[in-house]
């Protein structure tokens, strides 16, 4: 399993929101354990290990294992949609926004690669509550690049006869980042993140922010 | 889990070519209990019991768990590699033969994605011999795809920058719908094969077959 920094910029670290200090290690410990071995091999005994902690010290945070998996997945989920919203709203031509987003997002499961993987992964893993809530996120990330492409498409800058099946490939490609980013490897996470944008730009039609429609 | 057709026509049932029944059977179980729980909290006994057997009956066949997830990802990753490289070596142009490569290697990450998730996610936990024999395999799928967009490239039919870096893209891309694919969702595999082979043509520049070039 690839290293992924604990603390790269408190800008990046996505649980850096979370407090108190024991509650945050944890949270970095159940990742790990999870990454690792999977959710369902893993006890709540080997992740206070791996904080440092006792069961019972791990039982006044989290009563179960899966309470762990709920922070890290909505915390993961949240931050990934942050980061699309934030481009989906900001000022320049759908070509750029979808640029920028699709940047942004590949960078982050590069860069969190184990955290994400484990947000992916284990999906399956969530009581049906944290499930729904957590689907809920997916959904509104989802929509947000979709109204990117969509804004493309209705000022003529993008040529997508299926907005909603590129919508769910744009996603893809950036979310499987996280399965095969390597740290260790020859790209880097702005590197992936500046050949997947000029790939989506071409599979929205818009080639470089070209308009080739007549 | 979404159900996986256990024998969806001799030609596309990964396991079909295992003999004898029991081992099949058996690698049919590791695939499911894999995919259910993960590699690591599955036991040889949870496989035994699926396939109807005893443990002392799976023991005749496969000594270890491990040598269950070999077969798995030997066999995936094997077909994965016939699929493709019967599409690199069929007659038609650079743009022809990627796009039915894309088809097939979607469609047998649809179709099969509970075991692509299997093959895909536990490749860590294979023995290093091991591991190192299913790399090998995916070099060489690696390199049937690229072989594919390096013809359309010297053909002047494509327009790719980075060949390496768009055959990852590529590759990805196809993966991925083993995580969210959705037997029950909205798109066939057959459907998802032919958006994702019209994406792939315009990523690396051949828009449908059409060349763009001066």
């Amino acid at each position: 399993m690839d290293a992924e920094p604990k603390n790269s910029g408190g800008g990046i670290e996505p649980w850096g929101d979370i407090t108190p200090d024991a509650a945050r290690r944890l949270v970095s410990a159940a990742v790990h354990a999870f990454a690792e071995r999977g959710y369902h091999a893993t006890t709540t005994r080997d992740i206070a290990s791996r904080a440092g902690m006792s069961p019972a010290a791990l039982y006044i945070h989290y009563k179960t294992k899966e309470e762990l998996l709920y922070q890290i997945s909505k915390v993961g989920h949240e931050r990934a949609l942050e980061i699309v919203e934030r481009e989906r709203d900001s000022a320049g031509t759908p070509a750029e926004r979808l640029a920028r987003a699709v940047r942004a997002f590949v960078r982050w499961h590069a860069e969190h690669h184990m955290t994400a993987r484990v947000v992916q992964y284990e999906l399956g893993a969530l009581a049906e509550e944290h499930h729904a809530e957590v689907i809920a996120v997916r959904k509104a990330t989802d929509g947000a690049v979709r109204s990117i492409i969509e804004d493309g498409v209705k000022a003529g800058a993008f040529d997508v006869p299926d907005v909603r099946g590129a919508t769910v490939a744009v996603l893809s490609l950036c979310i499987d980042v996280a399965r095969w980013f390597n740290a260790r490897g020859r790209s880097t996470p702005d590197e992936v993140g500046d050949l997947y944008a000029g790939l989506v730009l071409r599979m929205v039609g818009a080639d470089g922010g070209q308009d080739r429609r007549p």
